[in-house]
């Protein structure tokens, strides 16, 4: 692949939002191209990570939409959707675009717009990602099989309840210094446990948010990177990897390894050249908190079942010696599904050039990984990126 | 942009079926896994062009789940859109992926269902391409637009209702030979004109159809190429475009032109060096048959109101100088709006390895192109290609 960087990131607060889709992406991708320094150059692409935006909000060709709205005509663009993980994905096209030739400067906008809908709609719409044949008619939610899942972790590992209620405690506490966060208040373990059951064991509190918000990025070549004079400020897309598994849970292997995460991050290590130890911060896709532990274990930073002892002993803590969602994670800083790639990414940027919230800073890292669930495992995209 | 080929195509017969997408989308794919001779290779990613499955025909997530049903898991995978070029803009994608060196054999699919809903739904759903602000709320639709087009290039340049009826008429008189085509009856001139008016001066056979179908095509890396001893069978993506204009036809500068064809046209030719005239086939998107016309101009195929000449003389005819939509175009092939681009794809690439149905092939072409409109001409793609 050829150097591909990232010049510029921006994002919207995440939460509940009075503006619309297109507000909400216009704010987010304007951000980027001023962090950029390159909001006077010709964009080349304008790609669209967003996963339902026609049935969340009733508008729909966001892609042409978006790029008139920004003035960026006649940038050619296209809207990428893989679920949760549209936003990952459309990052992944803007890359290909960047390194196949095709384009020099890419913005990549990732947005979702979830509260204009009632609950129970948006819990319709959310549950097309999973199998309708194997789970949807018979009741199951994603909540459901995340229960499933937690349930036979808990098995196999020796889990407690109160070890499990650690992660969402964490995020909280992460969520709680980032101003861009959906959830800014701290828990407890027993805010977690004693909080209403979800699904049985999971809890509220184990559970992400539906979030309104979006995030963005500027895709740079080397060379428009050097000739705008960009490179201190501009890091590095080292590694890449996407993965797919079964649709239907009951059609995989394993309940405690979603084997995609597995392909796509030795898939991205290989390109990175590096082993999962010279990780130095990372996003993890924690929609649900029995999540973060098994994306640990199938990215390799530790062993199977070993994820809980690192977060006991604070390791995954922004002091620790591999910080996992440093600004919150799914939990507290929200998904918005569309956006929460992007989101990460912007995280991770953030962490690269020593720019992330107060209180948040990871000590001098040079190399971040995002990593981004579509459906319910079935569809996973990991980055690496260096300074 | 690396050399990047295309190794293998398939396609569905386009008209009303009743196939499920799902159907649909698995007979392309297989046919042109089957034709690339691969079918036992690893595909690296699955990229699925669709305009709106989720609000056509109640499905989504339809990346996962199509790569799952194909037995290609764990190719990652997503879904891309740009309205009625979905289908164009997952093959850009999946050019890129290729070319950028993150995949070495990408399966594309184009794919709509849109005879699962009634024809007022349909309106809706397609409506959402144009303008709510300035064009919808108002009361105008796709073909309303086109008809405000032609009779401003009726007035620009003199074509008759009598002269405009050709294009329609060679649409049928092609698609008559093509037994994947949805219509495959000859019309005459005067069933055109005398035909319902649908927006004057257009009516009911200048209009493309809605259909359902699918195609697909296998896009592959050099090297692979040269792995599998597939040279021969395979084509070369010499060229690529993509512009887009402004979301509303009244902040154009022109009626008669389309810019964003300016655009992508010339991107392309300029990739592949070569000239207008060096193109010895192309199918062009003629949703509206005025269409066809323009986008003969803003090709460079002729002078400016001057397609029409190139019409009459027969050069757009088979065995004219530019064969012109050989297959029958949107209006006689038809128009499953997602499939598109990749159906003109399968077309272009059977024209170039001389397997165009009976009765249609060009004398020997050495290079093609499509041309692919998303929206009501705010979103368009140009591929060439060459053997």
């Amino acid at each position: 692949m050829d150097d591909v960087f990232v010049a510029g990131v921006g994002m919207t607060p995440f939460g509940v939002s009075d503006n619309s889709i297109i507000e909400l992406a216009r704010d987010a991708a304007i951000a980027a191209l001023n962090d950029s320094e390159s909001i006077s150059e010709r964009i080349d692409r304008v790609i669209i990570g967003t996963q339902n935006p026609d049935e969340f909000t009733g508008v729909g060709h966001l892609s042409t939409l978006l790029t008139d709205h920004l003035g960026l005509v006649p940038a050619g663009a296209f809207r990428v959707e893989s679920g949760p993980s549209s936003g990952s994905s459309a990052f992944e096209a803007a890359v290909a675009l960047v390194s196949g030739g095709l384009a020099d400067i890419v913005l990549v906008i990732g947005v979702e717009k979830m509260s204009s809908v009632d609950r129970g709609v948006a819990s319709k719409i959310l549950a097309k990602m999973m199998s309708y044949e194997n789970e949807t008619r018979y009741g199951a939610t994603p909540a459901a099989l995340a229960a499933m899942v937690a349930r036979r972790y808990m098995h196999e590992y020796g889990l407690t309840r109160d070890e499990l209620s650690l992660i969402p405690v964490k995020a909280h506490r992460n969520g709680a210094k980032n101003p861009l966060a959906h959830f800014k208040k701290e828990i407890s373990v027993e805010r977690v446990n004693n909080s209403r059951i979800v699904a049985d064991p999971l809890t509220l509190f184990d559970c992400c948010p539906t979030s309104d918000g979006a995030a963005s990025a500027v895709v740079m070549s080397q060379s428009k990177v050097k000739e705008l004079g960009l490179r201190d400020s501009s890091v590095k897309v080292i590694g890449v990897g996407h993965g797919t598994d079964y649709h239907a849970v009951q059609h995989r292997l394993s309940l405690t390894s979603l084997n995609a995460t597995v392909i796509a991050a030795r898939t991205a290590l290989r390109m990175a050249h590096i082993t999962p130890a010279d990780i130095n911060v990372c996003e993890l896709h924690d929609a649900f908190s029995i999540l973060e532990l098994i994306d640990m274990e199938d990215i390799g930073l530790c062993e199977r079942g070993h994820a809980i002892c690192l977060v006991k002993n604070g390791e995954t803590e922004v002091n620790g010696s591999i910080p996992v969602n440093t600004t919150g994670g799914l939990k507290a800083r929200g998904h918005p599904t569309g956006a929460t790639g992007i989101a990460q990414i912007h995280d991770i940027i953030r962490q690269l050039r020593c720019e992330a919230p107060h209180g948040l800073q990871v000590d001098s890292p040079s190399i971040g990984l995002t990593h981004n669930i579509g459906g319910f495992g079935n569809n996973m995209t990991v980055f690496i990126f260096g300074i």
